[in-house]
């Protein structure tokens, strides 16, 4: 390739602190070192999450930053030691890395992996240093990723190899909210054929929950929301029905029990909400209902709830990305997808270039709890 | 038999209302009706939920009461329609019912029965009358059970018949505080061999936790307790190690933490004490440890977490009698015990006659949180 081995200048948009809008900028991406793949992004998508930097929500997070973490490209390069990447390979940078030696890894029951820079936000990769600068200063990575910029570098066990006819445009959203959702309802909770199942908050995940809950079979798909305008697309990727709580003048739980013959076999809170984590878990069967907490609550935030409603059998887990084993379950959802399991199209709501990111995050925040996909390259 | 079809007049421990000791009375003990078997009681556990009703702390609760709903016994005599009990069977009466057919029956992740009269306390048998009166009044019954009596009468869905050699002054155990412990570490929590548990709590279902995850294997068994004098016991039982969170200068979760690479797999919250339910979910392995609420907190607590706790993979449930199918289990468990599987001696601390039963109560209470089992009957 031309470009291997030598440093990239291309278009970013930097975040050069909180509470600015996004500044596209040329910058420089040097070469992967040892262990790191430098990959063209073709397509990504926003999320809350990287709304949350902006907003200044995440305190220990290093600025500049080039924000991004749901994304789909193609390796530019390789570093050394890189066995299993070639340029030209299709891939979907991992939020969640698969190092494969940590307890997390070796765990069958875990997706998480110690080397996640999740909640660390060291802003680095793994060797301590950044490929990124602008005007001179160093430019930190985004949870592994750093996906809204046209070149990125990861380490290479942050990184999925996906089929190579894969549509990048559509399969981006395997980065982050359609994995969440879809595996939230088909891995964490494992949703059964015949079940019930209720969905609060309809945004991007939420409907990827909803499709997970199809796919798996359930005969009773309840979707929530405080915006009902949201209902029509629900129903058309597998809602059986849509209920507002504004509409009722009784807790939601005791509307959802009387649906469903006295409780959902499957809860899903998708907002972030700690109010509705309440409702969800009290909406779930009291025999052996399932209550997956997917939406991210704001710091400090504390659920609170009577233990005696544990005690029949309700069972209470959380999900990030949706429980998959990132390295290993992203290539396969990649290929359910291209052998028709489920859609994707629904998710995508506009298509905007690199350089309107700022209006893509207006759209996102004018959206409320709508969670806009956001086709940004 | 002599007594079949007959009022049998024998003594029990009548509760004649809340705040008062129990008193050793002469009852009448009506046939069974349809569907119904009249068991003679030939040992008995207390527990401290018998004693919640003593102290009034269950508002619900209808007096006068024949507590108790640890035991085994014999069949006496059979009403109509009850095809497989016959007198002189072994049996167990059960606190929680199996009737086969409810949502909860019939789903094998739940062992709940829409039948149990445990959060519903009528007090009474599934006719909605009782069969005990005492100085001509009628006297109701304790969770489908009512077991300080020499003679009982409960549904027949409300009995596990069990093995014709099993000994009774063992296995009554199996009606509450084994059953509870044990199957929260082997049914619910499914300790995997070579896992590390930790037991917040060693009173008997404590111990009977213990005894669980050392049947299942697990490598390391960390008993906690504020009382040491607990330690020998539960380390003669399985606990390779215990600790007093009174030693230690920080968290419990945190000490917990460097214990066991980061956190335990499983975690177990046996006092019912909320503050100490979120220190066993704290302690629990942020990438998939699980966490089951096993001890009843009071009346109006309320747990309070940062849902963040969830979100990387932990799991909370709770777990009633042990997660445990009644009436299949139940004669399996004692089946498990015959066949040496596990000892329950260390379980039993003390053997009383049925008329020092508030002696027994004493006990209880002065133990703290010892959750004595002791044999009345």
């Amino acid at each position: 390739m031309a470009t291997a081995g030598k440093v990239i200048k291309c278009k970013a948009a930097v975040c050069w602190g909180p509470k600015q809008p996004l500044s596209i900028e040329e910058i420089e991406v040097a070469p992967p070192k040892a262990h790191e793949v430098r990959i063209k992004i073709v397509s990504a998508g926003i999320c809350r999450s990287d709304d949350h930097v902006i907003h200044g929500d995440l305190s220990s997070i290093k600025f500049p930053i080039i924000l991004g973490h749901e994304a789909a490209g193609i390796v530019e390069s390789v570093g050394e030691g890189v066995t299993n990447l070639q340029p030209g390979d299709k891939v979907i940078p991992l939020c969640i890395p698969q190092c494969g030696k940590c307890r997390c890894c070796k765990n069958p029951d875990s997706n998480f992996c110690d080397k996640s820079d999740m909640w660390k936000f060291t802003g680095l990769l793994l060797d301590n240093t950044t490929r990124f600068t602008c005007k001179g200063k160093p430019v930190y990575n985004f949870v592994n990723t750093s996906t809204f910029t046209e070149y990125t570098v990861v380490d290479d066990i942050a990184v999925a190899k996906i089929h190579p006819d894969a549509p990048l445009d559509k399969v981006f959203l395997m980065g982050c909210a359609f994995s969440t959702g879809y595996g939230s309802a088909v891995k964490i909770a494992k949703v059964k054929p015949g079940s019930s199942c209720v969905v609060f908050g309809l945004g991007g995940v939420g409907l990827s929950v909803i499709i997970g809950c199809k796919v798996a079979g359930a005969a009773k798909i309840i979707g929530v929301d405080i915006n009902c305008d949201k209902f029509a697309k629900a129903k058309e990727l597998g809602a059986t029905e849509c209920i507002n709580p504004k509409d009722y003048d009784r807790p939601i739980h005791e509307v959802l029990a009387e649906m469903t013959d006295g409780g959902v076999d499957y809860a899903f809170e998708v907002i972030g909400n700690i109010g509705v984590m309440t409702s969800a878990l009290s909406s779930s069967f009291f025999g052996c209902g399932k209550t997956v907490i997917v939406g991210v609550a704001p710091s400090n935030a504390t659920m609170t709830f009577d233990p005696m409603l544990m005690l029949t059998g309700r069972i209470l887990c959380g999900s990030v990305l949706g429980g998959w084993k990132t390295k290993d379950d992203v290539p396969k959802l990649v290929e359910d997808y291209m052998n028709k399991k489920f859609e994707l199209d629904g998710l995508i709501t506009h298509k905007l270039p690199l350089e309107k990111i700022n209006e893509g995050f207006e759209l996102l925040r004018k959206g409320e709890r709508y969670a806009l996909r956001l086709k940004i390259i």
